[in-house]
């Protein structure tokens, strides 16, 4: 073997490609694909997968593997090599007839969720969450045993690698014991917003969208912004595909979808652009992205200085309105509500919306909870939570996506996100102390240039923990985030423990 | 090896997955991909082609082909294993690193070429084109030697297999004989059509062309229209995509487009559905596929009854203007001229067109012709052909993107796909006597029923030459090209050498 950094790059280079591939039709699929492509598209990503799969479990990877970790000495080449060891571990890890069981399991219960959601009928998703939940725990344990850890922790890691479940115990119980009673504050004192009056053409919401995703440093020679049912950000570093949707009674909520997606394209779109095609130049996990996009839309977007700089735009875009006062605006995009829906949820209720199933899926994978169990679990956990009862299982245990696809471990990122981005954003406040002002005058670009400094330019060369500590000073807490909320809302909670 | 059959059907299909990503990439690549986003795609193109080439020369392939010719005996699965083969030994034929310097060359030349054309500067492209031709010459002579065809024949192949030099000689003889007469004769006698005047509206445009892809038999469940800057029709066999573009001072020329590229989509989408991921299931070649395209556009949306229905179609999207009266449709589009530029060109010059081009590659293939010799050697045959002198190069030897980017061998299939779509109407209208009347009432089930029995559910089960016989009767001749301009023109010639 003459050059083996050489042969590993360039197999994650193809490796890159593939996944590059995988992300356009994904998106395709979302956004412009007509329904009856839909099984050809189905055996096309299975295809692509398995390709990808076979680069990382080909038996010759080992030996190159250690052939280079032999010779390469430079941090960033190091990272890379780790990198690359991770991605090959977690491939190897798991029998393959496991996997394929596993994807068939989960494409029938995502088949039969969307009925049994729209019917609210637990009963009918049941057998195929059995299955998938049954699968999933053998796929955790066999992860488990890969990387040496227990078999919650491993499945965390594959979303985001260096997050524990001992962590996320720590982090969450500081918002499990103080949110409730912040909740309860701020709704006895919060004042009813009033509502803008549309109707707000698409037309004239997308062009907004467009104007506001530039200002934030958007590059649309890079990317573009399309419409699908459900907003993401899909597609490469160099060609980003932000979706939304469009409803022209409300003016925002695309909007804020929008400028959500906008946080990760920014992320993706600073990734270490010479290393891109290697695993080094990738997001370092699915906590971290959703800080940049929770950054962006929470921490930025529905701050006062932003919306009185938003105000302007809105009259701008829809003509005058008395809704879009800055005042008014920070009421109405700052509404604290106890709702049913995690993902119509305010930044004070969410957290407690991601611990109930936080509890609920790793009491699942441990075998402590079956899923016959959920339902009277879901409302008792939201009953303690959040103190409401869902009044029907569409509203409660049957709207989430995730478990029936078989997605265990991911739902603490959200909130893992979230207080991250507290913590960069006290940080860069620290570090631009005009921040506000230029907030308010629609400049963004120091921002921006301290996120890819700190965050984006990063990669994942530091693992998850240190990136937190070199870009914040310290390691991840609950303090910035309650002291977020203090500022916000006007609630303050002893956070000694946080 | 337990079932070879089995083995090589799932290799092939896999190898379908691949191609049909690659037909959503380039698809996405001409129709939304920001300009940042090429560099990205034209690996993520790379990678999936070497790929595909991967499964087509794995060693154990030709151990299962053999294994599996000696168990199968029904026609459609040796005609199966018939095409597997072909691809192998198409694929196994060329030295990959000739493939890799010709796709090198190719790129770097259609970038050259791009700007060559813009400055009408031939000399700028020579070098480029050099080198193109040098390695297309030994392309050509390495497929030949593999298949046991003379250089040109072998590059004919690669795009409608079976179909040979000597065929073009018989076939396009009569044509260069009898072509620049008839013209002669037309422009002498045909009449000034009314122009339609505008502006005709994007949106009713792609409504009008909505509206006919259905009246034609297109299933939106299965396919899309969309807008690029060329014309074309991608996609897979259950999710076409059909692109065009269009002009607001212009009602037709995108709409004719659209037809033209509704011929293509419909061959793909009749081709056998329980074959669509096979060899066998594929359509039969690019003459083939032109003959589809040029049936629809040429002999039916050109044709006096189609023009007729379409009078009434054009009147309810646009509103009525003089110039939609059916008589003042048909010389409006089947109009003749002599002009420089190919895609431009009506169906009595656009076989002159193609030979000129013949002529020329063939002779370049078989190093009797220079690149440096090109520009003269057009404008001779432009002359000799058309009886008109180009007045620059860019309306010249640099129109085409075709030899640039080393399609040599390619362009002949418009004007076979220009004789087969004639005689597949014929013998569509003998078969069919009430066709006029039902075109006339925009009723085209018949029309479709028959091509998919005859051509499109065919696939690639029968050669070339057996597809034609069994389809209309007799090889494939002049004969029903002549006697549809007869009819059209109204003008006749000794069609018995064709």
């Amino acid at each position: 073997m003459n050059d083996p950094l050489g042969v590993l790059e360039a197999r994650f280079r193809r490796l890159h490609a593939i996944e590059g591939a995988l992300a356009v039709l994904t998106w395709d699929q979302a956004v412009w694909m007509p329904p009856g492509g839909g099984a050809a598209r189905g055996q096309q990503i299975a295809t692509l997968r398995r390709l990808a799969h076979d680069i990382l479990t080909a038996p010759e990877l080992e030996e190159l593997l250690e052939a280079a970790a032999a010779i390469v000495e430079d941090p960033l080449g190091r990272a890379n090599l780790r990198e690359m060891r991770r991605l090959r571990v977690l491939a190897m890890a798991v029998d393959p007839a496991l996997v394929e069981a596993a994807a068939e399991a989960t494409t029938r219960a995502e088949l039969v969720w969307r009925e049994a959601r729209e019917r609210s009928d637990f009963a009918m998703l049941r057998p195929h969450l059995e299955q998938v939940v049954a699968l999933e725990r053998e796929r955790a344990r066999q992860l488990g045993a890969a990387l040496g850890l227990a078999p919650y922790d491993a499945l965390l890691g594959t979303y985001q690698p260096g997050l524990a479940d001992a962590d996320l115990t720590r982090l969450f119980a500081p918002l499990a014991r103080h949110l409730p009673d912040l909740v309860d504050t701020v709704l006895a004192r919060q004042k009813a917003p009033l509502r803008p009056q549309g109707p707000f053409p698409k037309a004239a919401q997308r062009a907004l969208a467009e104007r506001l995703m530039r200002r934030l440093g958007f590059d649309f020679a890079h990317g573009r912004l399309d419409e699908s049912t459900h907003p993401f950000c899909g597609g490469t570093p160099t060609d980003i595909r932000i979706t939304t949707r469009y409803d022209e009674t409300d003016a925002m909520t695309g909007l804020m979808a929008v400028l959500h997606e906008t946080g990760h394209a920014l992320y993706e779109a600073g990734l270490p652009r010479d290393r891109l095609d290697q695993p080094v130049g990738a997001a370092r996990g699915m906590a971290v992205h959703e800080s940049q996009s929770l950054l962006i839309e929470m921490q930025l977007c529905r701050s006062r200085p932003f919306l009185g700089f938003l105000a302007g735009e809105l009259e701008r875009a829809f003509g005058g309105d008395p809704a879009f006062d800055p005042d008014n605006l920070v009421r109405l995009y700052n509404r604290v509500e106890r709702g049913f829906i995690r993902v119509d949820a305010d930044e004070l209720t969410y957290p407690l919306h991601v611990i109930l199933r936080w509890r609920l899926e790793r009491a699942l994978i441990e075998a402590e909870l079956e899923p016959a169990e959920l339902p009277e679990a879901w409302n008792a956990g939201m009953r303690e939570l959040l103190g409401v009862m869902p009044p029907d299982d569409r509203r409660g245990v049957l709207q989430d996506i995730h478990w029936p696809v078989g997605l265990f471990g991911y739902f603490p990122c959200y909130t893992v996100g979230a207080l991250l981005a507290a913590q960069l954003f006290r940080a860069l406040r620290s570090a631009l102390p005009e921040l506000p002002e230029s907030i308010a005058a629609g400049r963004f670009g120091e921002l921006l240039a301290w996120l890819r400094q700190r965050v984006h330019g990063r990669g994942s060369q530091p693992e998850f923990a240190e990136l937190v500590v070199e870009a914040t000073g310290a390691p991840l807490s609950c303090a910035a985030f309650f002291a977020h909320l203090a500022e916000r809302y006007g609630v303050s909670v002893e956070t000694a423990e946080a």
